[in-house]
């Protein structure tokens, strides 16, 4: 009954996501890929490469994945799918839970800018050797992408906090995630722009507080940012 | 009953998913930014500018969104995964559709890298102010993504020829419109490795000749690639 998550070590990532998912329902999971095998491995993730390679009828084309009920799941929003009709963490009609999986899935095209922004032109390659192109890709985020994703995303929060009033959804956690991780990436922006999005900025703060989450926030399987999807360079967050 | 698509005119873009599952279905659709209301605005989507426009308590992020049943809703992946749903166009059972849910992110996570070869800085710019950075995204683009992603696609496909064993799912048709896309985009880079796939091209010549799609693709409800998602450039896609 225990889920295996499986995810890159060292980084919250796109695993965080299904992580915050996990713990804020209080879902017993492994996190495998940090688990100690006794080998020192810190940070390598030499099982995660090892069980990507075995053969499955349904092989993820990318962490994070989710082995559960004896299937393999992939794609971060289509774990959150799975999760919120199972555990409850998102309506059980059909137009809630389209509309958050709708509301996932643009966040998840936001983390995808994110990262391209220190990495415009190659994943495989150096931050360094694309700097240039980041410079100019940050440029547009900072005053076109990011008001209109956060825009977008400051009028779907209902009058009583949540994205579907009356609780938290799974859509709700990512939604905080996305805001610590542009906090973290980007803190002079952040914190010219935050009186724009008062719901989004109080959503953030709730989640933080969340009783459910507090275990997780203090402990080590929360893992701080660093160079993830969400990175600060100091010159693609200029002084304004 | 009969659904409203709405997505640009003038290219097949994100919302070419939509229609060739709706119309492989049979599903009755009007495509509204493309009708004519007696007013000249040929490609110019005046109509969904308007329609965005519209207070709603769903709001879509960006087109293509589908109002059915009285609901708005947006994102390829979640329009499909509703069609499929409702009309039998996936699996029916949880581990199904949970995987070809799946297979239609890591499509749309690919289409998003296709744009971002000719728009590697910003969407809202002319290519030509980008042609620099994109021909270095697109010289990563070709020798290591196209493989990456293709090479995966390819060992999905069931003995049968289908993803799902046993007929055709939405996400046969994406991949389809996918292998499409690339050849329109890189016709030169997809000549010399299509022998890698040969069940993704048998997949692609199967579904270009599904008697359920034969009037849609002699119709001019199907438009021709252009200054779309998929674009061809000489330079993008140079002799080998």
């Amino acid at each position: 009954m225990t889920y295996d998550l499986w995810y890159w070590d060292g980084i919250p990532g796109r695993g965080e996501f299904v992580r915050l998912a996990l713990e804020a329902a209080g879902i017993p999971y492994r996190d495998r890929a940090r688990e100690d095998d006794g080998k020192n491995h810190d940070g390598d993730s030499a099982s995660l490469v090892e069980d990507l390679q075995r053969d499955r009828p349904h092989p993820p084309f990318a962490p994070p994945y989710l082995v559960a009920d004896g299937m393999t799941i992939g794609q971060a929003a289509n774990i959150l799918l799975y999760l919120g009709e199972k555990h409850g963490l998102a309506p059980a009609d059909l137009e809630g839970r389209l509309w958050v999986n709708q509301i996932q899935l643009t966040i998840a095209d936001m983390v995808a800018e994110v990262h391209d922004v220190h990495h415009p032109i190659a994943a495989g390659m150096y931050y360094e050797d694309q700097k240039d192109e980041a410079l100019r890709r940050a440029e547009d985020f900072r005053a076109n992408r990011m008001p209109k994703f956060l825009g977008y995303f400051e009028k779907l929060i209902q009058p009583d906090g949540w994205l579907t009033a009356g609780r938290w959804t799974y859509a709700d956690l990512s939604l905080f995630f996305l805001i610590d991780g542009l906090r973290f990436a980007f803190p002079r922006r952040m914190l010219t722009i935050a009186h724009k999005y008062p719901r989004l900025m109080a959503l953030h703060q709730r989640v933080s507080t969340l009783p459910e989450l507090q275990d997780y926030f203090k402990s080590d399987r929360r893992l701080p940012f660093g160079d993830g999807i969400f990175r600060h360079y100091e010159e693609l967050d200029p002084r304004e």
